[in-house]
């Protein structure tokens, strides 16, 4: 069956590895968000597909939950040393070797699209990961006081204090071919547990996805993982963005409704399943644990994903 | 006494150190050798500029010679799994953070004389270093048999084994403001004990420099130390370069002929002043210990140096 799985960072990819582990992984395309792509350092740093190569290849830390393990940081504290202003984004001396790779390819005109084929062959990552626009393509969060600011700024050097009035994508990026492509032949779509408004929308706003995506959505199912937990975002910003977004409490059945007609399937906690059904009766729900705590707990999460897939591609006739 | 240094690298890094322990760091410059630079990884490195901020700073790797003490490789080793072709230029993770530093300052219009400034100040080095172009200016190296090379490619990757036949220098790059600025109110020169071909050469064949300086060199005593040591380099490829390049043996006479009539003094080691006298009978010789092995035999060969000049000085009158 082929799969494919729009995808953010740290919770997305923990998932996904569990997927890529559940299933053979040839048959598996990730497609990531690119909108909290910036440049820093006149690097290139795509914060999310490296959370998913980093964390697919075994090299990512999982304690911290972002970067790799036994990372160091002795380029920045040295940066620091020449430009102390510089020094917000974190970037460790492994990690850096990626962006040094990668911006050297872009520089020599390959696309994100092979960049990241390359990225993830370098790491022995076996599923297809694919960025979802070849850029530029990129997150601003509106702030109710602060203005508006790039993804990063807001997430990472403001902390996600400024509280969030809005969310909107800007650059001339379409959605890659390979993205579509994965789309159009997917068998079975599964939204990682990100968050909708700034890792899993990105890729749905991005020119040309969405068509493509609520049309193939009508012939195969789409199955989402709840990353709300009994009310509260397993990690990031997520729980105080939705009252703002949506003007209702934070709640897995609050993801759901942000994600319409074309979701077919959705796996929750236990306990978040009743007030889900209740209100969406038409989504298909699982309850199951989805909190992943080690790589066992995300195989045996992805099993259930896969199963409820199963199920919908089976009721669904094909 | 307003003094002006000329460097290339390692040893020339070395005895500047010696001179800025013993004078006042606020009446010295070094004009350095930016022959050597090039761009890796999209990262614009300056070996010799490096090696003079790293060895004033007290922060380089006195052992090894080069970079800074106590570094780690560890981007790239990274850059490595990605991009096996791309390590042949050992790039430690500390001086990553001055290569990433530098670039973003170039990136942002910065001159590469005030970006020398800018790190020179982060590292706490008190003399004025001003690379003697702000570029571009390269160093090639014609070979016998494999064709023209740039001067790391032959030097690093190729490790000096191609036999050399000529040494030339590219671009449209001339000598930088303040380095002939440094020339023109100079009360004494003196000629690190760095390789003439591929350190001097290429800081005075800058268009706008040669005059300057041999017009300087009528009123100032220029003084050079000698980089042969009874017949051999200290360092690097120079005394298989003398025999191609000057079609005689090497020695600190070789030295001094090449620099021609402006020079006024040397320092060489014991037992190469005889040669020298003999040769060249206008050029005032001091014999002393030149291989310096720690700090206070740079502040030794330094103290000598500067008196030779002193007495040049105070023979011309001035």
């Amino acid at each position: 069956m082929k799969v494919v799985y729009l995808s953010g960072g740290v919770g997305g990819a923990r998932l996904l590895d569990g997927i890529a582990r559940a299933m053979d992984p040839a048959e598996l395309t990730a497609i990531v968000n690119v909108g909290d792509d910036f440049e820093h350092l006149g690097l290139t740093i795509c914060p999310d597909i490296d959370s998913v190569l980093y964390t697919l290849s075994g090299l990512g830390d999982e304690a911290r939950g972002w970067g790799l393990s036994n990372e160091t940081f002795r380029a920045l504290e040295m940066v620091a040393r020449y430009r102390p202003g510089e020094s917000w984004f974190q970037l460790g001396d492994q990690d850096l070797g990626t962006h040094l790779a990668r911006r050297q390819w872009l520089a020599e005109g390959v696309s994100l699209t092979d960049v990241t084929a390359r990225l993830a062959c370098g790491l022995g990552v076996a599923p297809r990961i694919v960025p979802a626009s070849d850029g530029p393509w990129q997150t601003f969060i509106e702030t109710e006081q602060d203005g508006t600011l790039p993804f990063q700024e807001w997430l990472v050097r403001r902390r996600a204090v400024p509280l969030v009035r809005a969310v909107r994508f800007e650059g001339g990026g379409v959605a890659s071919d390979a993205a579509l492509a994965a789309i159009d032949t997917a068998e079975l779509i599964v939204i990682g547990p990100s968050n909708p408004y700034v890792s899993i929308d990105p890729i749905l706003a991005l020119p040309g996805m969405r068509e493509r995506f609520v049309s193939r959505a009508v012939s195969v199912p789409v199955v989402a993982v709840s990353p709300i937990v009994a009310g509260r975002a397993v990690k990031g910003p997520l729980a105080e963005m939705i009252p703002k977004l949506a003007a209702r409490p934070a709640s897995a059945a609050a993801i759901a409704a942000h994600y319409g007609s074309w979701l077919h399937g959705m796996v929750v906690e236990h306990g978040d399943d009743a007030a889900l059904r209740s209100e969406l009766p038409m989504v298909v729900v699982h309850a199951t644990q989805t909190v992943m705590k080690g790589r066992e707990e995300r195989r045996a999460l992805a099993q259930h994903v896969l199963a409820l897939g199963e199920q919908l591609v089976s009721r669904s006739g094909r």
